[in-house]
């Protein structure tokens, strides 16, 4: 069973959840994240791990639910302790729900600059061009601007995606 | 000279900023706090400070001037090191402007019970009944849990209201 898309332009109209109040907590409390960890079965040993993640308290874990559900994709997981996160890896996702919803209502922080990166090696591994050694070394320098500029505070990123998050979520 | 006060959920055209994106980044960085500071010049020795802040990295000092700007009121200082606020303290811009703008655009994160004990402490002491003893008692109950579920990550509090906000801003 295949559910099917809705436009991420238009969240349902039960959502309480509007594009614009996205991007303002996305601006606030989002982090795009490019992982780099050693992976010693792919090829380069390492695996290029990209993800948006938002960390709540416990208490707001129903608007981390409805961030899920209003954007179609991603998983709620406990982070540590009483912090839990709403967390989109899944490549497919991210290329056809998560860039495509910034593209059209922009973060309005410089966090912007974060999502200019992350698009652009999402966009990349799109094109398998993390399997090539150049392609690998350019996402690896991406990646290394982009996690100097925003310290990681999201969860652990040892899981692979497909642990995660169903492919059709 | 007065300014003419705009109406707060009206934003002017030509800010960025919409009141659902200010909503969703006020969700997320936004912290209601009532301060008690002791003042032995005052009634009861202490003193009472609720505040609005926003804290960011100096590299979005202009979304917190862009923030100033399209809520007409508060200011903006440097918080720690590389951090800068957004503050509104002085209790008209509170009463007038921050609290008809939440009851307007109703937070959706937990957050949205801080604000309802917020604005309980605004309205008492604008009726004055944090010069009464059974009021300040009150008000220092609800500061207590307030301050309890959210720990202070924001500007030293010593200073008074009218050393860093203009009564007509």
């Amino acid at each position: 069973m295949t559910p099917q898309r809705p436009d991420v332009g238009n969240p349902s109209r039960s959502s309480r959840l509007s594009p614009e109040w996205i991007v303002g907590f996305i601006d606030g409390e989002g982090c795009f994240h490019i992982g780099i960890s050693k992976h010693t079965d792919l090829r380069f040993g390492y695996q290029v791990l990209p993800e948006l993640t938002v960390v709540q308290h416990q208490r707001d874990l129903d608007l981390l639910y409805e961030l899920r559900s209003t954007m179609n994709c991603g998983v709620v997981r406990r982070n540590h302790g009483d912090r839990f996160c709403w967390r989109v890896r899944n490549l497919k996702n991210l290329t056809e729900l998560i860039i495509p919803f910034f593209d059209k209502y922009p973060l309005k922080s410089k966090k912007s600059l974060e999502f200019i990166r992350f698009r652009k090696v999402v966009m990349m591994m799109q094109e398998g061009r993390h399997l090539s050694k150049e392609g690998f070394a350019e996402i690896a320098k991406i990646a290394s601007e982009m996690n100097r500029a925003q310290p990681r505070t999201t969860a652990d990123s040892r899981e692979s995606p497909s642990q995660d998050e169903n492919s059709g979520n």
